[in-house]
This record gives structure tokens, C-alpha cells and sequence, in this order.
């Protein structure tokens, strides 16, 4: 079967699936779908909404009956009494997925005493309930990792990363020493992935599973996981014609996946310039086209379609699903890049939503983990002709025919932008949606989905 | 009567009020309260709670039990059809005063054809209704303006202005020609107030009402507010002992009044210095302290509140209150100055929800016009020693002890900072706050307010 008639029996199946079923909501196990937009803060969101569907038009996230707030909340690592400002990505997935605070970098451990926390994915599992957890970065990056994986630094992805650590005398803090299983640890993240419960996992990553794990000679992280009962599968074709039961591990790029947007031949944000008389010389602006390099890669709404399909079996499921690069294309100062990736969430917000209408005992919660460094500022600065953004700056061409200004200047290095410490949006819809605070701190969304599924909260680490 | 003693008697008239009416909400006349925070965006509200309550804190408005957020619209002056994507305080303001999408700068006028758009004071006016604008700007001011006004362009505040444009051949459009009464129109903004039906007006701008009206060789605009029935009183202690009944017009400051906040010492937001290796100079962080500029102002809760007890007669009212300096502040890269006045509209929240309260016939709003440059960042950049603002930053020393990072740089100029672009929140509580939806339009809030008080759209201009 080609791809596109793989990708269009799998729309017909989960078709079916959403209309041969009544709904019976009081009667159903509740269901939760946590949709993360990385780094998709309201400059995000505003920026995208310009450039996808134009003054007068409406994302599907605009279409949510509940909006709330969310406080991201981060502690300092040598003194977890110490507020942190702004987070990352691990310590606020951290915060979602097991609800405790912590300090940057930790992957459901514990700042200062580095315990283990578990995660609503190790609830729901136990619990018996399936389990899904679906990205656009590698499996084993700090998002979803951290619905499933307990190390003190989330660069400790393979074990690669942890004989790194094995080799140092001392070992870097960093490279997470203690969860070597030569020291009584879990191993690597990857390593945890291929030993965990999860009925699907779908990303990018490959090069992670791909090292040799830890304590063996040959065999790889992806040999563990297919020996754990994991069907391995690297293709949108293999998703497409996926068969359920069972579990499933879907890497589909080496690490990062792809992404679907880029500036026209590669445009990014750029430093301004100058004539000789000072002047600002407005950089050109672009549109977006479709990045070449997405090439046959499975959009994240065919991914998120897939585990629906995949668990959506009568029994209660937790599914968390991340467009991760909203973020990383934010870092690299690229606005298409997060453009692109945000539409990639908006489809699978609906559809989310279009199964939760069909599936009326499923939370559906949409949210960021952390603020982002792109501004929508003015196009040319209302300041006159001698003024313009310090950093790095685009001027993007939208479908009306009107310039958007994009501004990232957190910081003046050359490699990337830094993040942001503003409250992210929450948006929610289905069972239950009415209950969530119009404001919220980041850990209340894991009790938000402890509460929905039924599941007591455990005991703190 | 000393102020204390005055602020006193004031506060338990209020309360007094309160407590002397029973709840029957389908029997009163309904009324608004429009709350909006000047540039006060996501980014705003945590920088503010991070200081004023810290990480374990809420504001009032962190309690507010309904939140949207709202997309603002702003359409290009010489082609109405095309948008703009950063907005200023005068095209939104009109956009929640009238209900109309204009360009920027415009008050209470259509972009491209200067057509008056009717505002919800007038037509509250015309109902019969009781209607109030507050702001620590000059009553003047974009914000304020918009709800009671109609001129080409928002610094047409006082007549010299006008005179000013009567003297160009031909004039600025920007200074509002037709606007002049001896070209058939209105006048300036201050003559406009003057001329109202508005009941309470308190604010800065003294200077625009000691300017000598249009046609007019003595008379004062002042002169002119007093001849149509205003009260005119200009202090703290007035307002303090401030009798119901009548028109009063409240000036206390030549023009915006001074701020309750400042970085210590004056400190604000500089740009990074470097060693001769090139490495980061960190600024040294600051506390906020009282800026002793506002000196006997009174607060915006004060004036808020002699302004809801002028009103509470039991006739339906619409009050409109802004704190405008979170703007201004940011503007002028001062972030303990923005902080203070987000304070300062969180009280009069406080105050708004204690009315609703009381009178659960009264619906409040809270919202912001536009986003700002502000950015909440690392105090250090993850990026590394090198590494650090490219544009004016500062360091904040909270009061739990850390330091919080707080950017500026939507342009490099020297004088202050561009608007940005993100959607603003928007916070409701009370008699149909359910009814908000989740995402709105700028416009939306206009008839929010207008089908609560139960009068009709007006006719498009």
C-alpha cells in the first residue's frame, strides 16, 4: 500500500471507529488528551492566527470553550526554597506530568534530592489504562520524556550520553551519574522508554535507540524495546498500516522530526542593517513555503490520529501529544518554522476535539509548557527610520498582502534565543472542562487529569 | 477634613452602600465595570506577581473566576481593508468604546472616512444611564478619549493643539483639522469632555483644561466644564469629601499623574556593559520602591471608588477605569514603574469584585488595549557569560530574594520602546460573565457590555 492510501484507510478506520459508537458519557472510563504546544506562548499564537487564517480568521484553539492561565513554576536547584523565573521544558513537563515544581533540566526528579516522581503515564498504566505519548522531537527529549523517564539532566537521552558521564572522573552533574544502572539507576532515557509500559510512543529519535545500551555488547536500545514487546516502526508508511494491540514504538527521524514551514529559501530573522546615514534598511519580506526537508515525514496530526486509534479501545487512556518545535524553530529565530509547527497543533486540537464530541468522556486540555522569545512588533518601529530591533529580526509577507514584524531579541549571542517566564494559555474542552480554573499553576494540570481519570494522586517522593 | 480622615468617611459611605442593599439581581438595573490595564499584557501580569506576591501568591486577578483572551484589531488609515498588526491605545480603545475596528490614533473615528462612531458612554447617556471614566493618564489621554470623544488623531487633547493645526497651511492631518469647531466640528478632546453628559470624570491633565477654548478669548476649557455643570475639584481631599450629585470632573495632575513605583534610586532598565574580554556585566539588580513623585495623588482604587459611590444611585451605570501608566512605564523601560501600576489596578479589581459583590446586577471586565515590549528573561542568559540583552535590561531583586530578569528591546532607540502585538487577557466576573466567550475580538467587548445593559447595537457609522 502507498502512502497516501495508507493515511487515507487509517482516516476511514478512525472514522468508523468515532461514529459506530454512541455517546454514554456517565457510563464511559474517562479519557484525557493533553495537547503541549512547546513554547507556545500568545505572541505564538497571535503570530500564527496572522499568518494561517488572517484578520477575520479563527484557529481552532480560538474555537475552545475554556481558556485559563497557567503560572509556570520553577525552584532553584541548590536551594529548592529559591524561585526560578523562567523554566524549560523539563522542569515544566516535569510539573505537569508528575506535579511537583522543580529545578531546570530535571526529568521527573526532584531538585536538590533528585527522587523520582511519578508520572500520570506510570499512574494510568498501573491503573491499567493505556497509555500514549506523541511528539515532534525525539521521544527522549525533555517533553515527552518526561512523562515517562526519571533522570537528573535531560540531555542524558542514550546511554551514549551516560557512558559520557561513566568516563568522567568525577562525572558531570550533568551527564546523571546516578541513573546509570551500573549505579542503581534506570539507565538513559531511551533505555527507560524501551523498558516502560506506554502502549505507543511516536516521535523522531532514532539515534537514541540505535546505541548500544548500557551493560550490553551489542544489542541497542531498540533491540530492548522490541524485546519488551514493542513493534519497532520508522515510516509514516508503517504507521499508516498500522495494526492495533500491542505496543508500538514509531521513530520516524534520527532526532528532531522535520518541520512543515519554512521562510521562503530558507528566510529567517536576521540583523538589521544600516546605510551610511544611520538609516535602517528594512530587511525584505518573505512568506513561508513548505519545508523540503519534511519530506515524507507523518504530520503530527497522523501521529496523534494513529495512538487515538490505537487506544481508543473502551478503556480509559491518558495520550499526551507535544508539537515540540514551536519552540526549537523559535530558539533559531525562524517564525515560519514555529508557524508551521503551531498548525501542526491547531490540526490535532481538532482533532481532538472531533473525537471528544464523539467521545464525550474526554478531557481535552491544550496548553504550553513555557513562554518563547518571538514578539509581534510593528514592521517598520514607530520610532522613525533610525530605529529597529536590537536582535534579530523578520518581516513576514501574510496572505492579506499586509507586513507582520517578528522580533526575537532576548539575547545578542549568534546561536540561539533564550526562553521567557510569562504565564502560558490553557485551553479546554469536553468532560470536565468546566471545572478547570480560569487560573491555574502548572502542577494543578496533572491533578486536573488525575481528578478526570479517577486516579488518586500519589504520595510525594 | 484632613485626606486621611476624608479617605475614611469615604470608605465606610462606600461600604455602608454596600451593606445596605440586599442582593435581588434580576430586579436592578444592570451595570459594567470595564477595568482595563494599559499595555498590560501576559508578560506584565507575572513580571508584577513574581514581585508583588511571589511564587506561591495570587493577585486579584489571578482570582477572577472567568478568563478570554482577546484579539485586538487594527486596519491600515489608508486602506481600511488591509490590517496592521501592532495596535495602539487609541484604535483599541474605540474598538471596546464603539465597536468599531479603526487605524491607529484614531479616536472614536472610522479609519479613511473620519465618520464618528457613537460610544457606549453616549449611548448609556442616552438611556438614561449613569457613566464614569476613570484613568491616571489626562482624561485626555488615548484610553479615556475614546470612550467619550471623536477626533482624527489622538493628540488633539487641548485646544492649542487644534490652534496649532488652524495655523498650518495646510495643516497635519494629525492634528485634526476637521475637528476644529470653526470647521464644524467638535473640538479638541478636553472641549469634548467638557461638553459631556459623562458624570464623573478623574484623571490627570490640568493642562489641557487651563487652555483657552477655541473661539474663545478668557473663557478656559475649565470655564467651560463649570458652565456645563461640572464640579471641577483638583485633589486628593476633594475627592475625599466628594458630595453625590451633579457632574464632577476630577484633574490631579498637569498631565499624567505620577506613578506609585519606582525602580530604587530611580533605577530602571540599561543597557548590558561588557569587561575587556568581552564578557557581560550584569547590572546590578534593584528593589521598587515608592516613587516619592506621587506624593498626595490619590490612588486609582480612590478615585475608582468615589466614582462607583457617585454612581450608586440605583440607576444603571458603565464605569470605565484605567491604570495607563503599566504603559507609559514600559514605554520608558521602567519596570518596577509598570509593576506599581499593575498594583494599582489590581486594587480597583479587588474593589470592582467587593461592588459585584454587593450588587450582583453589575458585570466587571478587566481587560488590556495592547501588549508591550516587556519581556520576562533569565537574569542571566542560558546562553553563557557572553551572551545578554542587545537591548535595555534589568534585574529585579524580588522580594523572596531572587533575581528576576526583565527585557526591552523592541527597538534600539534611545527614546522608549514600540508596542507589540500578542492577544491581551481579558478577566469577568459577575452578572453574565459566564456568557464571555473564551476567545473574543476587541470589538466584542463593546457589545459584551452593551446587550448586559441592555441597549442596542447603534447603527455602523
Amino acid at each position: 500500500m502507498n502512502k497516501i492510501a495508507a493515511v487515507a484507510t487509517l482516516l476511514l478506520t478512525f472514522t468508523f471507529n468515532v461514529s459506530a459508537q454512541e455517546p454514554r458519557p456517565s457510563q464511559r472510563p474517562p479519557k484525557v488528551i493533553l495537547i503541549i504546544g512547546d513554547g507556545m506562548d500568545q505572541n505564538q499564537v497571535t503570530i500564527a492566527r496572522n499568518y494561517l487564517v488572517g484578520l477575520n480568521g479563527r484557529l481552532t484553539l480560538d474555537t475552545m470553550p475554556v481558556r485559563s492561565s497557567v503560572q509556570t513554576q520553577t525552584v532553584v536547584e541548590e536551594d529548592p526554597r529559591m524561585p526560578e523565573y523562567v523554566p524549560d521544558s523539563a522542569n515544566t513537563a516535569t510539573s505537569m506530568a508528575s506535579g511537583i515544581v522543580t529545578s531546570t533540566g530535571r526529568i521527573g526528579t526532584t531538585a536538590g534530592t533528585d527522587l523520582d516522581a511519578p508520572t500520570i503515564m506510570e499512574l494510568a498504566v498501573a491503573a491499567g489504562f493505556g497509555t500514549g505519548i506523541v511528539a515532534t522531537s525525539s521521544v527522549t527529549d525533555a517533553t515527552p520524556a518526561s512523562f515517562i523517564a526519571h533522570v537528573a539532566y535531560r540531555l542524558c537521552e542514550g546511554p551514549r550520553a551516560m557512558a559520557a558521564a561513566n568516563a568522567e572522573s568525577p562525572p558531570l552533574p550533568t551527564q546523571c551519574p546516578a541513573d546509570l544502572k551500573a549505579n542503581g539507576g534506570k539507565g538513559s532515557i531511551a533505555e527507560q522508554i524501551a523498558a516502560s509500559r506506554v502502549d505507543i510512543v511516536l516521535g523522531g529519535g532514532q539515534r537514541y535507540f540505535a546505541q548500544v545500551a548500557e551493560g550490553e555488547t551489542t544489542k541497542t536500545v531498540r533491540d530492548l524495546a522490541a524485546a519488551n514487546g514493542f513493534r519497532v516502526i520508522d515510516t509514516a508508511a508503517e504507521l499508516g498500516s498500522l495494526k492495533r494491540g500491542g505496543k508500538v514504538l514509531g521513530l520516524f527521524a534520527p532526532g528532531t522530526m522535520p518541520v512543515q514551514l519554512r521562510g521562503a529559501g530558507g528566510a529567517q530573522a536576521q540583523r538589521v542593517l544600516r546605510d551610511e546615514s544611520g538609516r535602517v534598511v528594512l530587511p525584505d519580506p518573505f512568506v513561508c513555503e513548505p519545508d523540503p526537508a519534511f519530506g515524507a515525514m507523518p504530520p503530527l496530526a497522523a501521529m496523534a490520529r494513529a495512538a487515538l486509534t490505537h487506544l481508543d479501545d473502551g478503556r480509559s487512556f491518558v495520550l499526551m501529544v507535544e508539537s515540540s518545535s514551536i519552540d526549537k524553530q523559535s530558539h533559531a529565530r525562524r517564525p515560519c518554522g514555529s508557524i508551521g509547527e503551531l498548525k501542526q497543533l491547531d490540526d490535532v486540537v481538532k482533532l481532538a476535539v472531533e473525537y471528544a464530541g464523539a467521545h464525550p468522556e474526554t478531557l481535552v486540555l491544550v496548553t504550553a509548557d513555557h513562554s518563547q522569545a518571538a514578539q509581534l512588533v510593528p514592521e517598520r518601529s514607530w520610532l522613525g527610520p533610525n530605529a529597529a530591533s536590537p536582535g534579530n529580526f523578520a518581516r513576514i509577507l501574510t496572505p492579506e498582502g499586509a507586513i507582520m514584524g517578528v522580533n526575537y531579541a532576548t539575547n545578542d549571542s549568534t546561536l540561539q534565543e533564550d526562553h521567557t517566564g510569562a504565564d502560558v494559555p490553557l485551553f479546554a474542552y469536553g468532560a470536565a472542562a468546566n471545572e478547570v480554573p480560569a487560573q491555574v499553576r502548572q502542577t494543578d494540570i496533572f491533578h486536573i487529569m488525575l481528578r478526570h481519570l479517577g486516579l488518586k494522586p500519589p504520595p510525594a517522593p
